[in-house]
């Protein structure tokens, strides 16, 4: 959602790395904090799209260039579409930009891979819906996370319902209607993030020894997991849970992970997934 | 529900001090730590229902006189009130006391403005329930705040929805099963307090900021916003929220707030609503 | 569920000691540090199904011989259950013997005592979920907490719909596809356990407060109570939850603990419930 948004022909908004199974998302445009644009929001779902069924990838790495997470959304844009001419003539870009900026977290938060958020600087806005998806949030204790909607007229819309499944109604309604800015310290004390860390070099060393946790799990059962727990938070009655999770649980020890796990375990030796970056 | 109530010609059990922008709601009956009564229910609806289209009020402290919150319902009250000839006899004062506790906090709950309660001494019982209904709770460090009931052989009953929306459902049954009490440092390490204030001085500087925070949103769009949360903490499809959203979102962003907001940052000026007090 | 396992007639896989209103239930495997066999599971149903409308009983403790409290489900016996042919014949105990896991959890979770876990070295897998069924979890501040089960190719499944009621969906979701471990410490951070107790000296000191204060409440209004928090925590309409909720608090003031309880606050002493241990 950039002013200065130009044909897909133009360079990416995003940078990708592959390094064996994890692969790293970087934002790119640091220039402007990593604001979201349409085009960013388009390469992020194309991504996340072709590696729904590649187990080979088992972790993603999102974080921004620059040492910053995300300015979240592109304010020039929202001003430019804001006017009532914009809101004439034909299909509604500022309301499809919205849309597909929801789909793009659903598509996160649902991604079979695990997911880690690095944020250092800032994470406002959009920025913060965009750390709330990550199964893993590793904050730097001096980053910034704000809700900053209101201080402009706006409102935290799209990114409101996985703002409230990360830390629930009443604090994400008072980060909302306040616009307060917690560091990364206090976003680890209300679960915004599970990683707090001091300084860069911790910062990495816990990137690392997450990815390293995380390549010694099976990753069928990882994505299995993923699929489960939503369901779990649901509204199901308890015995339909129970058959679901019973289901679940049978599938993953009858296949092949579960045996090969279960056969390590029992042999005193490594499963065959676990893997180890240095 | 206070033994000493009286006809509504009596002197108020709340105060009232209106600030500019700000309402101070002071619960008044010290002597009896501001335990409510029913008129004092009636008074507090009475208000908010008085100030639900008035955007000229923008933040509605609630505190309690004497340096405490509110020992919650009235217990001489209750002891009268369960005896079984009050049972007989016409409409049910008990259960319509009750059921008018629970509106008052769904009012407060849903309220356009935004609530904070300041929370010294102790918050027993109902008190707790208040102050889970506010969007910013501000404790004392040393305040007390426990759920008393069942030591009574009564049940915390219409603010349980409020306690559990607040910190979760075993938090709120750990609290209501065993009446333990929480500290405010306690109260700030499970969310039920968003600040948590070291002494009276600090209590009343953190009020402030957070006054002031709030007086650099649009009030229209905070309002949205406390609407907005409960539904995207509901049970509905992800893809019903992405269209609520989307309106929510293009409806702000057109708005004059938003359209100021925008403006005023591309300007590099503070928008128009932007209010500071002293 | 363990390889292990025998005839009912054999020894039993828990301990019981009852002091007064408390039972203390020991899971008593240490041998195997706690991992829960099918025949565990059944004592621990029948244990709880027979003091279900039993009030003398008025706290139940579980916790693990040997100062650790379970590694969970036993994998010896999940790797035999794996196999293909495991699969053919008959009813299916793996998917039997999970299932009756999740009822035994939900039987707990809904037991009318107070249940606290004491829990000391290692909670894993189901070990985890049954800690998250008490109403009051003490734990060691160096025990681990983790849901080790994707490290093994399965899945949290059974437990999930608990420990996602206990810590909120993005927490659990991250333990479940991390197996990351948690000390009792960061346990009580994020609301696994509700007390912390720096050493065994003070965790038995904890211990016997929690009890006592649990003694101090009376106990229809605490079962009560536990009833009723899980529907505030539901989708009912705010209408029907203060019906409800007026219901309760009505019927808790008229009964006998509600009059024994407000009739002794008038007169200062102390309600004929209150007991304590030494």
């Amino acid at each position: 959602m950039s002013g200065s948004e130009t044909a897909p022909s133009e360079a990416s908004h995003i940078r990708i790395e592959r390094a064996g199974p994890v692969l790293h998302l970087w934002l790119n445009r640091p220039e402007a904090r990593n604001a979201m644009t349409r085009q960013m929001q388009r390469e992020i779902l194309a991504l996340f799209d072709s590696i729904r069924d590649d187990r080979s990838v088992r972790v993603v790495v999102i974080r921004g260039a620059g040492k910053t997470f995300s300015a979240g959304g592109d304010i020039k844009n929202m001003q430019a579409a804001g006017s009532p001419q914009a809101a004439s003539g034909g299909i509604d870009e500022l309301r499809e930009g919205n849309r597909r900026g929801g789909l793009m977290l659903h598509t996160i938060n649902t991604a079979p891979q695990v997911v880690i958020a690095v944020v250092e600087g800032f994470a406002l806005g959009g920025g913060v819906g965009l750390s709330c998806v990550a199964d893993i949030t590793i904050a730097h204790a001096r980053a910034s996370f704000a809700l900053t909607e209101v201080t402009l007229g706006v409102v935290p819309a799209t990114i409101s319902p996985f703002v409230v499944a990360r830390i629930g109604l009443t604090q994400a309604r008072y980060l909302g209607v306040t616009g307060a800015r917690l560091t990364g310290e206090q976003a680890g004390a209300i679960g915004m993030a599970q990683i707090v860390a001091e300084d860069d070099e911790k910062l990495e060393a816990e990137l690392k020894a997450a990815i390293n946790r995380i390549l010694r799990c099976a990753p069928q059962a990882v994505a299995e997991t993923k699929r489960l727990m939503p369901r779990a938070a649901g509204v199901l009655e308890m015995e339909t849970i129970r058959d679901l999770a019973a289901d679940a649980f049978v599938r993953a020890v009858r296949g092949p992970e579960g045996r090969e796990g279960t056969l390590a375990f029992v042999e005193k030796r490594k499963p065959g997934w676990v893997d180890v970056i240095e």
